[in-house]
């Protein structure tokens, strides 16, 4: 089997939420990063019992001294040198500060010697124009981006940071370009943006509708040394179920494999493992690695997929030959209801231990080769 | 890559402590058992940034009701159906009985379904004559085995528990009768014994000195159906480090390979997955099991003891050039051994994520190969 000898041993600083049962943050988090050979220090922001989506779950969160105090931990005994950082789901403005205290403190210690922490940080606040977090955490992300090397906020993430409303490709590549010199940071990858294929390799007008098919953006960038926009795109077929966790799959495979193509592309001993200008957005390592990434999940989604359909099959022959009476009261139904999706929620974790192969060795990944992204936006930049 | 079509898909509640950094406990079982394709729903005992062997750490210790609550938020949103459950150490008495409730609780809804349910206990509490944890836990050990369905002491622990002092073979295999007879427990294996080579296959008089050689021994039994002890023994050479969380490393594996082993064999659907009783010590699926589990733990140890040998002679070097002066103070000295001895224990760390080949393939096993133990005891089996 496949040994990893390409993929450097890395020491990664994993803060996120923990979930007994199932799979997102840093319970996601943490196997895909090992199943890459990575050594994986966990601390949990939240102590769940499943995910929120399940609608019924018990446990705690943690508070910003908790992670503070398993960090102090750390240093005391010497256990603080990581070389990346990945940070998740944060329940309170508190937490992401303290998360933002620890990564500082990383990437201070870090200074003298260039590229040798990278935090990833995945700015979790909402989705489809909702934030689902405190709104006070906003400006704490928004101050944090300074110090981050790599983000990856979904579409409505992204306005949020950039207050950009992205509604084509013009609007997205002022978006990323405010992330890159209003906030510093140098690389960015939007996730889960609805584009019409067309879109791609052609200069899209501002009012072309961007949430009418079936596929899915991945755009990234990495900024020039005059912090201008370099972006890739990656387009993936949109599965027919929503898997929770995607998210922090994506984070952490793009953990392992960003720095495995830093190293190939030898940018991994440079400030924030920038490439030089003349490097075109496809050829980035962080479109290597994204390429990488989504052969891996797409192979893993698939197989979840086919799973998910069997399990939903089967629940919806035996809820047909179990069927409540009419006469049955509204709170039976109620229940009956409640119970159908905690079984589907469960069928839709994602089947990540079962596809530990796909994991490590991504199969042939052509499909989800990176594009240039043509896109004249007038003035070139958007202005504050 | 070997894709664990042979390993059953199994659904583990695993119940002990978590470190941020490092491989004991839950950090050390859930990566194992995920390797080997296993579900785990991880509930944390204690959440420390380290193990204590460090000597420095921080973190808090989990109380019942928290553990209480998790289990309650997994009943409510059905995901609380396992195959397995996996428990091991617990920082107050209070959360054994916890453990052990959470336990029965699965067992009795189980129960009309001989062998869908089946507990590894490893009754963490002490070690070499000492007893590590609250001397309150000990009983409530005790009162538990009846519920387990393998339980995984060392040698001082099945003393503890047997209340039979182990000093050659045929205490051993007293200690085991009396585990079996007076507690109910179906399987027991002994890890870490101390016994002469010569003794294997050979009567061993009751005098004979277990400590004198480098050879670790595993003893293992599953009961026959009037409760007697049914032998087999694997030696292993001690490695030259103590290493920690080899013991969570054993429990984990042995999770996945005895469902494998018992599936093989066919009595994964008989209550407590007992073998009919003309099967041999040997033979036994506990048998088969732990042979697989110590030919990956070899592979993985001797990778790792490697590494520890590479790191500890660049410590030794560093020393040497950066010796303090004779007329430095006291403190600065207890200062560098302290830090000397947080290095030399991180250069301990089990490198079970650099070696997932080892874990899912083990190299062959003719090695350990499973012996007979050929024991006379005096009336056979002791009295209580």
């Amino acid at each position: 089997m496949v040994e990893l000898h390409d993929v450097p041993e890395t020491h990664v600083l994993a803060i996120a939420s923990h979930v007994t049962s199932g799979y997102v943050g840093n319970t996601m988090a943490t196997f895909c990063m090992q199943t890459l050979g990575c050594e994986v220090s966990a601390i949990h922001t939240v102590n769940y019992s499943n995910h929120v989506g399940y609608r019924r779950f018990k446990g705690r969160k943690s508070n910003p001294e908790e992670i503070a105090d398993l960090y102090a931990g750390l240093k005391d005994a010497r256990l603080d040198k990581f070389d990346m950082m990945l940070s998740g789901y944060c329940p309170s403005a508190a937490v992401v500060e303290q998360v933002g205290k620890i990564a500082r403190e990383l990437r201070t210690r870090a200074s003298t010697k260039p590229g040798s922490f990278f935090w990833v940080l995945d700015p979790v606040m909402g989705d489809n124009g909702r934030i689902y977090v405190a709104e006070d955490t906003v400006p704490v992300y928004k101050s944090l981006l300074k110090d981050a090397d790599l983000i990856l906020p979904n579409q409505f993430e992204a306005e949020l940071l950039s207050e950009v409303r992205i509604h084509d490709l013009a609007t997205m590549k002022q978006a990323i370009a405010k992330i890159h010199q209003a906030h510093k940071t140098p690389h960015v990858i939007i996730t889960s943006i609805r584009l019409p294929p067309t879109a791609v390799n052609t200069p899209t007008t501002a009012d072309e509708d961007l949430s009418t098919t079936a596929k899915l953006s991945i755009i990234g960038s990495t900024a020039t040394s005059d912090m201008k926009p370099r972006l890739f795109r990656i387009t993936v077929p949109v599965m027919p179920v929503f898997f929770s966790g995607t998210g922090d799959m994506f984070a952490s495979l793009m953990v392992s494999r960003l720095r495995q193509a830093a190293t190939a592309a030898d940018v991994v001993n440079k400030a924030n493992w920038r490439s030089p200008d003349e490097v075109a957005g496809p050829d980035l390592p962080l479109a290597k690695a994204t390429e990488k990434v989504l052969a891996s999940m797409h192979a893993v989604l698939k197989d979840t997929a086919r799973y998910y359909g069997e399990a939903t099959d089967s629940l919806e022959r035996r809820r047909q030959s179990t069927q409540l009476n009419e006469g049955t009261g509204a709170e039976a139904h109620e229940e009956q209801d409640a119970v159908r999706h905690l079984q589907v929620t469960r069928a839709a974790e994602v089947r990540v231990v079962r596809n530990v192969g796909a994991l490590r060795d991504p199969p042939d990944a052509t499909e989800f080769q990176a594009q240039p992204v043509a896109v004249e936006v007038e003035g070139e930049v958007a202005s504050e």
